[in-house]
């Protein structure tokens, strides 16, 4: 019925996650409150990870970390088998800290400083993805200290505009992130990266953008990144073994979004690849992807206690939250669509539109705009519906409002992932 | 010469704040690093202070601590006498921890909590800041337990578009925020709050917008405020004493604003106001103003490193730095203006046009796009003016990058006044 299997009603009438009350999970722990579906998420790790086996065979599913990272998801894809995608320093300690294999994981980033390079080293990351020359310096000056020859993919732009939103389009040539094909510059990268003796040039990654679902863009990346890598071939005689292709499968927000399993994606993009590498005669080589948003961005709703409602005749009704853009920030930066559901009235018709205002002394503080909703009062329990991916990950404190607990349910029950922060946590690094 | 007299160039050609070398603070420090000009911020708050005293001289300037709080800035706005303007429990949590006198703040929010009313009753808080009629009855229902009559002000919308950005304008009828006069709501809350035993209506509160340079606005929001001021005094047979003006004056970010001297503000509202009254034969109120921008915003850098300078033929050149939207989301929430400079270049020209790249995981994370900057490579320091108020204080942890160090410069010398976040307070709440 929702966006997600997660998301049902129960015989009260009330809103489950992972088969667990929402209106029970709120009392017992508060509001604002993030609840994720940890079974579920489970489950897309193995459906992403067969799929691969199933359709290409040979390569690692890599979690995106970016989109939600904390110990227990560690721990989670860790279990599962996949990978890490690994974008800074604060995620490296993260999964450090629950006994990662270090070997499973792509240090992504266009700006790794040396700290972070050095502590990338030292715990012996399988992939760096090099985003830029000054890197390549870099991470060899390190690597020569260190006395290891470390393993690189070049981020490559293909130049293909995924038809997104302009934020997160990243495959395009003005981007921050990576070198340019069209413009000569990978190839010049590939000549120096084969010039140092402590890099190991293993393959090449693109990352075409965020919340997809056409194949089209996938399919054109892969055509177009096999083609770089034999042009590799016929330029320096190397025959690059692996491909990363990055992330950006699109999820459900809303009624309106529509995306396929991701078996199908796989099976699109392993014909193209098996096309594409016979047509030019190259193995096939160890393929990466970067499911973040995909594997944990539906399996999760945040719960609010309403304030107050306020209508403002022929104008809109605000219904008021004790949350907002400190924890999702994502309608304010992106005007991005979530649905949103009354959970202790969830077998009710949403016969109301309205506007969930966030807490924070700022006008933009929304969290949807003319969305539908049942009739709530102060004390109803609001839940905003695939929360999962770049919300927590990207939750300040700003008005020095803590952050939310994080709870993952499994088996219907409910454990603290990542506890509420305290005011004592707020003043803590204050002098 | 730049945004602030805060910031200067020595003999070295580098760029001062407080006249302390940047150069050698990013050394010190490391970077990303925030630091302020302590000595100009109590400077502007004298100047506020002594304006308010001048020009009308019956009122208090409150701080508005959601630009930026800290243990350090709420002690030294206590130093100086100001107010303060709180609008959570963790800023009324920060103000309490180094002994702020509560009697003068003013609590606001559009969203308050039991928990949050609780807390503010018992440190004994100067005024809430009513903003609508639920959390009328919850104030009342927990001022009755507590045995108290608490003194509130009610936030009214006085109906005035101040010419601003979409986000940052909260006068108008279309507003989360208070009550509206038009519609006569606001008329209904005064006769309800009337009501309760329990609360003492002491005055009015409105907030027109931020960052006006106009005082245009300003000076028709007094009017508009005296006359509902007035008309509550014809409808009622009561007298409010208090007027809160809310903040929202400009501040210089790049070279094109131009604000005036707040002392020009505090005379033209002050003749307004005396204006007003006479008209209306009403005693002059006792008077709130609210800046918090007004006060840390220009008085403030942030430094980074250059990490990598990646020029895009025909299209631009990114300047990689080690922060970005994480330390500083105001360029891609709103766009917003700063300058930039090479801390290390100061004193040479700035002949390259760049956008200075953050080092999220984020196509959108940059920190300003086609700004003027000298000629920089990795390992130059980049300093952004300007970034003392909403930085900080909108903060995440986005990428799980830690949060960075915050000085404050007086008499030349440097302290640190937040720490910056370690690897271990990222995870400190992950089970």
């Amino acid at each position: 019925m929702y966006v997600s299997d997660s998301i049902q009603i129960n015989e009260k009438g009330h809103l489950t996650i992972g088969n667990a009350d929402t209106v029970e999970l709120a009392k017992a722990y508060g509001t604002p409150l993030i609840a994720y579906d940890k079974d579920k998420i489970r489950e897309n790790c193995k459906k992403f990870v067969s799929s691969l086996n199933e359709f290409y065979g040979n390569g690692r599913v890599l979690y995106a970390g970016k989109a939600f990272s904390c110990k227990e998801i560690c721990r989670l894809v860790m279990e599962e088998g996949l990978g890490l995608d690994i974008v800074s320093g604060g995620e490296l300690y993260t999964a450090l800290s629950v006994g990662f294999p270090m070997e499973k994981a792509v240090f992504h980033g266009n700006n790794k400083t040396d700290k972070e390079i050095t502590e990338a080293l030292h715990c012996k990351v399988g992939r760096f993805v090099i985003d830029n020359i000054e890197e390549l310096h870099t991470l060899n000056k390190f690597a020569k200290k260190y006395n290891v020859k470390q393993g690189v993919l070049l981020r490559i732009k293909p130049g293909i505009d995924a038809h997104t939103h302009d934020f997160v389009k990243t495959g395009q040539i003005d981007s921050k992130f990576g070198f340019a094909l069209e413009t000569g510059e990978a190839l010049e990268a590939v000549r120096e990266c084969l010039s140092f003796e402590n890099i190991e040039l293993c393959g090449i990654h693109c990352h075409i953008g965020s919340q997809i679902f056409d194949f089209g863009p996938f399919k054109l990346a892969v055509e177009v990144m096999l083609s770089f890598m034999g042009k590799i071939r016929d330029t320096f005689g190397i025959t690059l073994k692996e491909l990363n292709l990055g992330g950006g499968f699109g999820i459900k927000y809303s009624e309106s979004d529509s995306p396929e399993d991701f078996s199908e994606y796989m099976k699109a993009i392993s014909e193209t690849l098996r096309k594409k590498a016979a047509q030019i005669d190259y193995p096939l080589p160890f393929v990466y992807i970067e499911p973040g948003r995909a594997i944990v961005g539906a399996e999760c709703v945040t719960l609010y206690t309403v304030g107050s409602v306020k209508t403002i005749p022929d104008i809109r009704t605000y219904v008021s939250i004790d949350g907002g853009m400190g924890d999702n920030p994502r309608y304010i930066l992106y005007q991005s669509k979530y649905e949103v559901v009354c959970a202790n009235k969830a077998s009710l018709p949403r016969t109301r539109i309205v506007t969930i205002a966030g807490r924070c002394c700022e006008s933009g503080d929304l969290i949807q705009e003319h969305t539908r909703l049942q009739e709530v009062e102060a004390g109803d329990i609001v839940a905003v519906l695939s929360t999962g991916a770049y919300n927590y990950s990207m939750a300040s404190n700003y008005n020095r409002y803590p952050r939310p607990a994080v709870l993952a349910i499994s088996g219907g029950t409910a454990k603290v992932i990542i506890k509420r922060e305290t005011y004592e946590n707020i003043i803590e690094n204050d002098i």
